[in-house]
């Protein structure tokens, strides 16, 4: 199938993705129209207005992510700015709407300094329930993440981080049981330190502090490294800081590759220096670390990829939807690693007889989202 | 009909007033979401990246408005805030979807200075396919939206100022001719001189040139006070410049009365000093200026309100639906006061028979909306 000109025959075909409608589908009288505009609705203003604490009782935020991006760093394409990041983002909102009922709206957003971006999401944060960061690029996001977090009272989730970590320490769980393996045990190879591979270095050493090393473009990432910017320098607790080098050097031995990085990547002969009945998850996309056939024949035990078309997919819908539902259902305020892991747990949890090629539940299991939510209380 | 009650009750019942949903209404297969999401989004982000003009044409932009407000100036309340002005930007939103198919976000913003909401709508524009601003206080309203229109590529309409005015104007075409009155030769009186009251002024000059007193609530606008901030200096231009004092002078010989200012403020007294046919616009919400039985005891010709309960109401929503579609369906950048002044000619001549008690059609006309839109080209 030709994905790219059906996407544009589809999307100039409907106008785009998403459109609104009313709650209340009965027929809107003028007295209907006297409650829900002026001047019923002063009633509820001033209601809100005496105590904020109202707003989700009486408004649509009760429902409502903003999905936010700069266009910084979108899919594969990179830097696209605000508009050519709308079609995904609208994609974004068509996906919560989709898999959890959730009332989404794109913001693409002009301005791209840290400070700028903050502010702006500050400014309009009063009128949504909940904020999904997208497509930002590192390491702007962690610090727009952690500002966000600590100076908003909604919940702020960079999906593009946690969303990657939660379904991929989800894929590990069920990995590890297929191979027999312990998380804590293992040793992991972690390649691409910007959104997603940060935050699985974390998530895992939060989840069983197995032994990770963390590769980016210049190699291994460690305290005698002089060029590491203050994000990856505060990697550092995270890893360990015995081995220096290229990926030639940190893959001996590993139980686990885990790629967020380029096609191609990993070849065969690193296989060969992994521990036996090797784990790799190759989340390049499209076109993974190592192509599924490639991988089986190189000996891989359980090979996990981005994409649809192969086994074991790690897709951020399987996560996100559910965390959202539950973090609106529940008045959650704060999305923490407790409910990251939980979250993770679950679904793992919902593939009852893991084998090498069915370790994640595929995004259109319905049971995703009320099991996912329920752990984000 | 106890408004406030009903409005509380509604609000809760249905959790808010707008929702969102996939315009394809086809089953989501597989297929589908890779077209609508990765990998096939790509192509559209890709196409648009290249030539921004493409956004309309792919995404839901092309029918979507945003409804902006930083709570400062909401209905009669006052600055309620954000989250307390959140109720009616969803109600105004409402609207957009009920009167014109229009898809609207309501943007409640957590900021208040000039540059501030400049800064943050700018930050967020490319979302949207317009920017409806609403009850932002004067005077920083008149600067918020002149940045805005001079520098943004989407029409961008602060609907208190300019609403108000292209249905006033085009109640006043209709009560000029029930009355037998000639517009240019009219000595008009405008008390208020906030959003509506400034728009009003400006309008009816563009319009007509006919003769107009202001007053503000320190009395009549002239040069000779020295208290006028700069917008006031600014409406020196639009305005007779002859008089001083207060309403009791301006009103002497008037033909017509416009309030947008304060309950009860018209006596009978004052009805007894204008000019023979006296027309009265007593807009103030939801207690007018004068009340319709004791104006017509006065013997005002023909009386408009802000109100549904009484005849000739002047409401916003008989014009922004249509202006808004017009402005969408055929991309005009910028709403012109020739546009305003089409848009109340047009709503004017959908009263084939004006009399006394009607002189503007109902926002329930169905005719209104594809009219309007077909002047705003």
């Amino acid at each position: 199938m030709d994905y790219n000109a059906t996407a544009l025959e589809l999307h100039e075909k409907y106008k785009g993705k998403i459109t609104t409608a009313l709650r209340d589908q009965g027929e809107l009288t003028k007295d209907r129209l006297s409650a829900y505009y002026t001047p019923g609705v002063a009633a509820v203003s001033r209601a809100i207005a005496d105590n904020p604490a109202l707003l989700p009782k009486y408004t649509w935020t009760n429902n409502l992510v903003a999905v936010i991006s700069d266009g910084s760093a979108v899919l594969g394409l990179g830097n696209i700015g605000p508009r050519g990041s709308m079609p995904v983002m609208e994609g974004k909102a068509l996906l919560f709407k989709h898999f959890a009922g959730i009332d989404s709206v794109p913001i693409t957003l002009d301005v791209h300094s840290t400070e700028d971006i903050i502010a702006t999401i500050k400014a309009i944060a009063p009128s949504f329930g909940a904020i999904n960061l997208e497509d930002i690029a590192a390491p702007q996001c962690f610090e727009i993440e952690e500002r966000l977090k600590s100076e908003l009272d909604i919940p702020v989730f960079h999906d593009d981080q946690h969303g990657t970590a939660v379904v991929t320490l989800a894929g590990l769980i069920n990995a590890t049981k297929v191979t027999g393996k312990t998380l804590s045990d293992c040793k992991i190879v972690v390649v691409g330190a910007g959104a997603a591979g940060t935050a699985i270095v974390k998530l895992l050493h939060r989840y069983a502090h197995p032994q990770i090393v963390a590769v980016d473009s210049k190699g291994i990432i460690s305290a005698r490294r002089s060029d590491l910017n203050s994000q990856k320098q505060a990697l550092l607790p995270y890893l360990d800081g015995s081995k220096d080098g290229s990926l030639d050097d940190a893959i001996s031995d590993a139980d686990i590759f885990i790629g967020v990085s380029q096609p191609g990547l990993l070849a065969p002969a690193h296989i060969a220096k992994m521990a036996k009945k090797p784990i790799v998850f190759a989340l390049a996309n499209p076109t993974p670390e190592i192509m599924p056939d490639v991988a089986k024949t190189a000996g891989v035990a359980v090979l996990a990829t981005g994409r649809s078309d192969f086994p074991n997919q790690v897709n951020n819908a399987t996560a996100f939807p559910g965390i959202f539902r539950g973090a609106l259902d529940n008045g959650v305020k704060k999305i923490t690693d407790d409910h990251k892991i939980a979250a993770a747990e679950v679904i793992a949890s919902l593939v009852e007889s893991p084998t090498a090629e069915s370790i994640i539940p595929s995004v259109f299991d319905e049971r995703l989202v009320p099991a996912i939510a329920a752990t984000i209380s």
